[in-house]
């Protein structure tokens, strides 16, 4: 319909789909982009008190959750619409599937729209990452993991590329998404341990990332398991009714979260009292409040994933999708010559007579 | 980059860009699209309980506001991300863009991205009109429509095709606002009277209609305006600060609204007291309230603006764009041969030995 294509014209937004998002990965080299998220996030986690912070929106359903997840500082706004089905998996679909939108906080611009569920898997490892570099024994070389999902090779590439992991003690209940991890991974230089349990891969472990996906009240994690000085690095248990570790493991050494209201409901720490003491992480990011203190002490990261995390992957996303010159235009909102005169974007054949419906007849009795 | 084009397939997401909406309401008509949209969302409304609902999703800044309004059934959850900028319109930019995305409950997949700037005026309109059909007097045919901007040709056609209103009495502080409403809607059979104040557009009017954009605590309506017998539709009031009824005038009669907890913030009743009597809207459609009791009583629709017609317009134009074969496929989230093995999304040259990057080679002293 040529006479649309004459009329209807567009503000600028900018679309980035998963296949550029692995252009952009392919192109800068997957540590590099670990390395740029990580010091995005921690830049944007040291202006902490800059931002608008709202616990996400979640609507929950039999079979899942569907979220929204806002934030804004002065100039920017991002909100991240992410689900959580765990059944996805038995119809061929992901678990968790996400996009984003990052927009201009003076006009309301949308300026970019993004597929988040590469960059979600990206950014979460950079998240973990961020925190072990601040909680982790520096000397940690072998990391469990346990969960080898879709999340486990984002996991474990970035504690081998940022955090020095050399060694993986690898577990899930399903033998298959093992085996699957074992093989994305073989070009590396990382040691593959398969294990038989999650304490046998917790053996020896100087960090243990759990990231399971059941959305259960489930207990990955025993005391039984950890040992002095260990970093426990808590992913998979981030919504009400879904945690990993026993709520023993949680007194077994400081507790630190992303955002304490929203970690309380949805966090490992959903299971302890409203005064169970947590500090966030931004401040030992600024130096306000301790990490860890020594090198016997257990440490335990309870991560759920908070709205500036998407925020930092956004934009950093962003910036690289700009220099790069990756991406394409989105036509979402309709740029109009007089910004009173909407109605033109309709076209003009679009008034009709009344005479023409059936529905405006019956109300023009003629 | 061909081996990306090889590898990466999506779940199927349809857009609808703002032409293809256009395309759509020029191929449907613009009166069965409002009629449409009409039945749409009564059908919608008579099944309130159905929903999951909650208030908006608010971010403020010094020059507007971005929203998310989130709303959800069993099988549906829609969102709608929408600003409110009163100074855009000196940029060049509207005042207001939207868009929207509309999922499926079962699985968390985003079935439809649409635009949202054309679809919510439409829908405003197709409130309007579903609200005056139930409130206003049947015979109505002379209507005030008092701020001439971007929703003002909506809200007099939709009056015009499915209320039967004749006469449009036009007031705007800006002059060029009502003569390009005036061009706009010389197509149709509608008598265009321009009027040199709100009190003299009102004069002699059946329904008045304000859809001003101030973001002010403006009193656009004052009680000596009002006549027995009058519907009163006030469109623009929706935001906290932002007002156009004298609260005198939202004592003259019953007070309608969307959802009742939304509009104490939002809307016009904002200014009155919490026990101020309101009915929501959806009472009166199934017959579990009073709507108008005379013709002389007068009437008044608090209109904010609320998710769940969102919902029904997304829907709507869905079922359109589907029937017409309207709209195209976005590329917004990978389509996985396992669904656990996310990774391999990023294609295979991803991993890279660590010493190729400086911040691993740090981490790594080989």
């Amino acid at each position: 319909m040529n006479f649309l294509t004459r009329t209807t014209r567009h503000i600028h937004t900018a679309f980035l789909s998963p296949q550029h998002v692995a252009e952009i990965v392919q192109t800068r080299g997957l540590a590099n982009i670990f390395a740029g998220m990580v010091e995005a996030m921690r830049a944007d986690f040291l202006r902490w008190s800059e931002f608008d912070k709202t616990a996400r929106v979640a609507s929950h359903s039999a079979n899942g959750v569907i979220e929204l997840m806002p934030i804004a500082d002065a100039k920017t706004y991002t909100f991240k619409y992410v689900n959580g089905h765990p059944g996805n998996t038995l119809r061929g679909l992901s678990t968790v599937m996400a996009f984003g939108v990052l927009a201009d906080v003076d006009t309301g611009t949308p300026l970019l729209v993004s597929e988040l569920t590469l960059t979600t898997a990206l950014r979460t490892a950079a998240t973990s990452v961020m925190a072990a570099q601040a909680l982790a024994r520096p000397d940690s070389r072998v990391m469990a993991l346990i969960g080898n999902g879709s999340q486990s090779e984002f996991q474990a590439l970035a504690f081998h590329y940022l955090m020095g992991i050399e060694e993986l003690r690898l577990y899930d209940i399903d033998e298959a998404a093992t085996a699957k991890l074992m093989r994305n991974l073989a070009g590396t230089t990382l040691r593959l341990v398969k294990c038989s349990s999650a304490a046998d891969a917790a053996r020896g472990a100087d960090i243990i990332t759990t990231v399971t996906a059941d959305k259960t009240q489930a207990t990955i994690i025993t005391p039984g398991m950890v040992t002095p000085g260990m970093h426990i690095n808590g992913v998979g248990g981030d919504c009400p009714g879904k945690t990993e570790l026993h709520a023993d493991v949680l007194r077994m050494g400081p507790v630190f979260v992303e955002y304490a209201p929203q970690s309380r409901v949805e966090g490992d720490v959903q299971q302890m009292p409203a005064d169970f003491p947590v500090t966030e992480l931004w401040q030992v990011l600024n130096g306000t409040a301790d990490g860890r203190c020594s090198a016997e002490q257990v440490t335990v990261f309870d991560s759920v994933g908070f709205a500036l995390e998407d925020y930092s992957a956004l934009r950093f996303m962003r910036e690289q999708s700009i220099a790069l010159g990756i991406g394409e235009p989105l036509p979402l909102i309709p740029a109009l010559a007089d910004p009173k005169d909407l109605f033109s974007a309709l076209g003009t054949p679009v008034i009709a007579t009344p005479q023409q419906t059936p529905q405006a007849r019956k109300n023009h009795p003629a």
